[in-house]
């Protein structure tokens, strides 16, 4: 088949073999894959990954071994293929199994082709009513939605989102669910508009509540991110770090300590949940759609992400 | 009077006039005075105090206009001064009040000097069980419990300390009181013997639980406790931060992230838990004190102080 294929901050396209899948998985045809900021972050040597990209997909099951009532049924997958054995796995943190694969982006290849493979375990069958274009959302949604696993936010909290992107769209809009009316800080006026029609809260730096936010979330991967979150945060406050990107970041660590804040990672979701509000809308994802491209320019799908303003560019295989 | 002055990272004795309690202040006779690990960074620069230094004491009240009854009584003292108005004492968070002065460290003389001046509702008198020497301790033994206030440790948690100085020595203990057995790892092994003899367990670098640790608490205040720690975290395991040094420290935010940790800083701590641990040996402090000085020589106890390897220098005005 042919696919996306990416290595040391390239893409081509190349002729693969089709995936075969071992005991316990199934063969899945991608119907619609999402490029996400760690796809670009990716591109830009984040991780030593060599193969083919693409974590956010809603595929079809074409065989599936072990279970064939699963042939037929359209599905997302969860990302982390985990060995279910060592310690991580048997203290219930899979998605931090030390052997672990991740789709497109360690040990395994990913859904910008026209086939992926993943165990039965890792699928979730979806509802008729849930569209191809708002499923395909439902891993950055439940990675979102993990930020209320973080912390307990309510009506009353001071919340700011850094960073009105892919990411920080999604952040804000599983905030406001739990009660609370996230200020989204932008760099990017063009994308106030777009943050807005979804009834959210849009600002500048000029807008941060000095040293008065209980909470804020991280989502722009941008150096100065950090320091406005810093800008923001409260005494004993708790920043939740969402963006991941390459190299290290200078942190002023004894005003950590002066300030008692707390600083949390915070990485995938569960699926389920994520499902049930993208049903629900509680997150809306539709006007988050920037771009649509068949896998033969998956290339200028990911220069198109890549753009300023740009929210979710889809691939279709 | 003659007192210990700090400014511009130089020492000397100085005579100043004698401290003017305000109304609801006491004036307390200093009868030791710490050197902490804080006062050295002062020393260094950390922060642009000018002025006393001096946080930790055992003193006696000599006045207190407003409650004559504390006259006479052998008192410790919490360091912060809170304004009890602004939104971090309106919502119970008065040691992160913006306008608190610190005892020695911020907008407040400390307690190198034979008198000093606190408010009453700072003091805590001491039972006479409790010596001079062992309740000098209670200001870093309250920091040191306040990591408890910061994770939930148990028997069976893997827990490691960073440091064993002044700061780890407590930290430890204190982790230990929770039921937890911590390894302390040190650089220099000449600590060794004493951090044994309090029946903690010891190590080095190279007995590091490698991604194992459930909790580390950092105590160096050296550039590369940071990295140990990372080292021995488990993901989505907690780094308790307690030390405060110059400058910035390069963090890899997206390791934060990927492996769900969480940083928290913590910094000082309530002295009436402080106090009962140091009267029941659940912290024992006398094996730490290195060296006493008379407040003439002040200047000879901070650099006893700063030597490698040197728990707790004591000043007797």
């Amino acid at each position: 088949m042919r696919a996306l294929w990416l290595e040391r901050g390239r893409l081509e396209l190349r002729e693969v073999p089709e995936p075969r899948p071992a005991p316990g998985e199934a063969l899945v045809r991608v119907r619609r894959a999402g490029v996400c900021g760690t796809d670009l972050a990716l591109l830009d040597g984040y991780l030593p990954f060599a193969g083919i990209p693409g974590h956010e997909f809603v595929g079809e099951v074409v065989a599936a071994a072990d279970d064939p009532a699963w042939v037929g049924r359209r599905v997302v997958g969860e990302i982390n293929v985990a060995c279910g054995a060592c310690a991580a796995c048997r203290h219930g943190r899979a998605t931090h199994c030390e052997r672990r694969e991740v789709l497109g982006l360690r040990g395994r290849h990913g859904a910008c082709a026209p086939l992926l493979r993943l165990p039965l375990a890792n699928l979730h069958a979806l509802p008729d009513a849930l569209d191809d274009e708002t499923a395909v959302f439902v891993e950055p949604a439940a990675a979102a939605l993990h930020v209320l696993d973080a912390v307990d936010v309510g009506p009353g909290d001071i919340v700011v989102v850094i960073g009105g992107g892919r990411l920080g769209t999604l952040v804000a809009q599983a905030l406001r669910s739990a009660g609370c009316a996230p200020l989204v800080i932008v760099r990017n006026e063009a994308r106030r508009a777009r943050l807005e029609a979804l009834g959210l809260e849009v600002g500048t730096r000029d807008d941060l509540p000095p040293r008065r936010a209980d909470v804020v979330v991280e989502c722009s991967g941008a150096p100065e991110g950090l320091a406005l979150a810093r800008l923001a945060l409260r005494p004993r406050g708790t920043l939740v770090l969402k963006s991941t990107s390459r190299g290290v970041t200078p942190v002023d660590l004894s005003g950590v300590v002066v300030d008692e804040l707390t600083l949390v990672g915070s990485r995938c979701g569960a699926f389920g949940p994520a499902l049930q509000a993208l049903a629900r809308g509680t997150l809306r994802v539709a006007p988050l759609i920037d771009g649509r491209y068949p896998l033969e320019q998956a290339a200028a799908a990911f220069a198109h992400a890549a753009r300023a303003g740009t929210m979710k560019v889809l691939i279709e295989p």
